[in-house]
């Protein structure tokens, strides 16, 4: 008898639903014995509260276009879980028995950074682990690509098409803040994609005399409108410098929601220009994958199936040089994947116009 | 010679461009005289300011499905039209005289509300003024119907269907802050098309303790989310009380950037739950019109063509009733139409389970 | 108790789920006693045959935004049904004894034409019977709209899009063969929101040579290309002149899959032009519902559920002039609602420039 | 003075426009010297019968999200650019004189794997030429990927997804024939990412026999429907055993207009099931290029302006293992990137209990 258990952890995002599709339907089509199948509710929460149910082909069933997670998810940062619960609970404790109490042959943990943390923590206490890379922000070290990713560029794109569209009527400057947490991918593919004018990037700290530079620039050329788009992690040079600590209390001493606020106050009070700004937040993750997303998560999936049939634990499955690659969790676990600003992609954006603000 | 001259006025939406296509394809197509087009630059501006280009059918080349504007929009709030300028210039009278300048038979005026109540003037002073129905509000009235509406309400619903995996995957209770103005139109179709639990409209003031009540009943029926959909112009009960000054002044004092941040907060500090705001903003005004509004604003667009031939000016086309309508301006400036709360679409909203916090 | 059984006959569309999601909701919120729901599965064949489920409230979750039927659906001809099945069945007996069997208090039927005709037979029988308008083809007589024909219309204006960046790149004539059954509702709207230049319906009969002069006459004006829409029921004048059963003869004997291709061939014929044809077919009729549809469905259901809480049978619910009705499913069966080609929406696709072929 | 023609060849896709637009971006943005942009009309046509025109910047404005191609394709098969015209002209010696009476510095080629052989040809003539890789079967050798190829794989799943909802609601056999030419890439994304049961490559010629066993078994697993995604190219195992000369003899002869109604024949014949066709088209090259071909074809577009810039010529642009690359003409000229039977996507589709009927 086969058993695995599956979670989501972290924030959702799309095609969780069709990479746990794909593990399953290997296991369906290709287990020799029996099997049973667990879904842990809400994340690690799950397996430390012993929240579960049964998984059948049903819960499957057409699962591989809708977005968000039918296991439900939750955020249970890494650096609690060996701080005991409001009841005591030894939380890696409790995971460890609910595990071998189910009599799990391997857990299934679709998740990003911090979530495969814990995943490592768990595989080094002895537990049979795999872990699927989901985020939109593609920040996951061991990957060249993370399921949701494309899903949230188009998303994104979109957004920033309909700004253009109101920003060239207008003759504005527009700010779309795009997420993407501490790294650029998502702002800088949406912002190549959509034809924006200024990108700036959590990995390029920007010079706010440039950026205004940059609209001028734009205005003497004739053109009507600047689009904008920037990170929710942009930083400028001046607070690059700062620690991080100091830079988180300076953020909430903001009265700004967010970085493209300040920054739209400071491009107006330095130039006279009216600026609107955007936040798409959330929809960014939302609703049903795309077809790249919808395969790439399916071939995840399977390749995750295929390590599970022969019996090797202790991987994140990823995606390197257009091979399927298994990577060991412990060279996965607490590192990112930024965007280098030597990158060619980054020179490529240059070469075509796009300023960064550096 | 007919000469004909072109404006868009106010915020710009879908479809402005498809609308414009249609007159001037009907006069293309039909007119027996030869004829000159004239496009004023960036709204009534242009019009007080001279600024204008000639236009010929390549301008209307591939545009109605292109969002936005080809001349560009700009608002001049119709309370000041009757204001000097900064250099003393009288603004309804440099208009007129532009007009008669470029010897035009009539000039087409693509706006909403207020635009409308200038168009009206410039038709009260003797110019031949036709009007067609722009806003993603529908608030004109005289009009079941606005180009830019159903188009809004595309891009709102998908917001809203994104938002809900995020919601349903992490039982959050989630606030989406959708458009309309003053009225409610917008947020009510969207909500409904979205399946939103709760939807708060200008047009039905609401109680806190109601929404609070209705969040609290769906957890109860084990519901693990809320969707609340919040239009821009959403006021409680109290609030409705104010005077509009008094309302003015309260709103500008919070610290918040809209209503939704004020109710999430409120929502947090009666019930401990997390609330997440979501704003899409400008994005509902832009890219692409759909199918919908393109034969619509094309439809329009050929009315105002037959009208132009015939020599009837001092209309807006609207539709009333499934007919193509001409509808006296001076019936239109100045009226705003509402969703009544008690027409049969909100009746049925409630039968269908959706709370409006009344 | 209540008891209401649920069908969806004739070809699936998109918003069917939302409807019958429309009236459980309504059931579910607004009812006073204790109700059962049996959904009856493939049609009119589930309830000749007695195939049919319990339904609870988990059956209609998630469902406003999904296609097809979760009841499934087949077609049985309103002329068989009179006739005896293979083995003899009364097949109308046979519904009416499992509706009693089931000691149902009505039958929900979403259909379209044929299938309301069976709706109002059934009806006639005794059995308390509530129909919902469904159909791309929007050719119920007695409603303005039918659910279904938007989210067409949207999917076919998107594949003439797709196909006009080709024509204009190549420069060539391209016919795309648009549904709607033999009425012209969808290829007329779906072809003036994508600014088709020739569009036939079967409404209006075309001459072979005014098509060909359109054709000529667009290149005269230094057009490259040309995009005829053609209803999968247009015809030629000739052939209107034809009995039905010739004509069903002559369309037999063709060598072609669809008139199109034969318009295609006589065009080439007649000019030497290389003409390319596209059949979207079924795609138009998949997928999820458009946001008009899923407001537009989910009203109807109310209607319908309100219908059943008052205990009113043998309608239809429909949409006219602005306002929801019910209409005596007599009125309905039978009759077809046909595009009137002297209607204001024609007259103004003339003035547009747009050719019919006659 | 820089002087660079440009002109796209073969059958139009999305993102020829933004690849155009890249290499434009770039040089404007970087060249030092005054430079001159020729734009060939309709393909080698307009080199080979000097019909072009200057264009400036604002041809490319706006043009990142237009499908199609400002200038024009047409196809000019390699194999008759030896032949003279039916003037006697001879084309590759038009192609040079009016290469060399421009002073052009270089030519700019988007096209596939005909047009590259030509380019190639004109390259071993003497003539400077960069190519982009151009199709939407992403069939050309040297790349790992080519634009237009991500904007089909949408296009095509978003017609098979709304054939799902119709399969599964009819319970019926739907077959979906999927573009490709002679290769199997764009079906094989698409059914991967729609969800096909089965996926027929003209890399993996079928066995009718196992196709039918894998409907059945469908069947008797209690699925009520199948979709089988067909290549445009797929063959059959008896087919592929006949010469081409044999094998274009009985299509030919074949009174299906292709070879999804030729196997939905088969499966009637010997099954006795309906099965119905759906053939999408031409639709799959049209429209708005997807967010990531936007990208990529921009980043080719500036890899070529970089070598334009540095006189560099002879070369294909592509990427290869994640990195831009220049690829030597000749070794592209004349080969073909197939889909290999024993690839990992392949094996990962066939652990997901996807059938190829091999």
């Amino acid at each position: 008898m086969l058993r695995i258990g599956f979670l989501t952890s972290g924030g959702d995002c799309q095609a969780l639903n069709a990479a746990m599709r794909g593990v399953v339907k290997v296991i369906q089509n290709n287990c020799k014995e029996p099997y049973e199948l667990y879904g842990f509710e809400d994340g690690y929460k799950g397996l430390i509260y012993s929240k579960f149910r049964m998984l059948t082909g049903s819960d499957f069933s057409g699962i591989l276009t809708r977005g968000g997670t039918i296991l439900g998810t939750s955020r249970v940062p890494f650096k609690t879980i060996d701080q005991p619960d409001e009841n005591g609970l030894n939380k890696v404790e409790a995971m460890k028995q609910n595990y071998y109490k189910l009599q799990l042959n391997c857990l299934v943990m679709l998740g990003g950074n911090g979530s495969t943390k814990t995943a490592n923590r768990l595989s080094e206490e002895g537990l049979n682990v795999i872990t699927l890379p989901k985020t939109i922000d593609n920040d996951l070290w061991g990957t060249d690509m993370t399921f949701g990713f494309q899903s949230a560029v188009d998303i994104a794109t979109t957004a920033i098409d309909q700004i253009h569209t109101t920003a060239s009527s207008h003759g504005r400057v527009f700010i779309v803040e795009i997420m993407g947490h501490k790294v650029g991918w998502l702002p800088l593919n949406a912002g190549m994609a959509s034809g924006a004018d200024i990108i700036l990037l959590p990995e390029i700290p920007y010079d706010i005399d440039k950026v205004i530079d940059a609209i001028e620039d734009r205005d003497k050329r004739g053109s009507r409108f600047t689009i904008i788009v920037v990170a929710e992690g942009a930083i400028s040079k001046e607070d690059a410098k700062l620690s991080k600590k100091e830079y988180a209390k300076k953020l909430a001493a903001s009265k700004h929601p967010s970085v493209s606020y300040e920054l739209a106050d400071l491009i107006t009070k330095k130039t006279g220009r009216e600026v609107r700004v955007t936040v798409p937040g959330h929809v960014q993750r939302g609703g049903a994958p795309c077809p790249y997303d919808r395969v790439f998560a399916s071939r995840l999936g399977a390749e995750a199936g295929k390590l599970i049939l022969k019996g090797e634990f202790g991987y994140m499955v990823g995606y390197r040089n257009r091979e399927m690659v298994k990577v060991p969790l412990k060279e996965v676990a607490g590192k990112l994947k930024t965007v280098d600003p030597k990158a060619d992609i980054i020179k490529e954006a240059k070469l075509l116009g796009i300023k960064f603000g550096d």
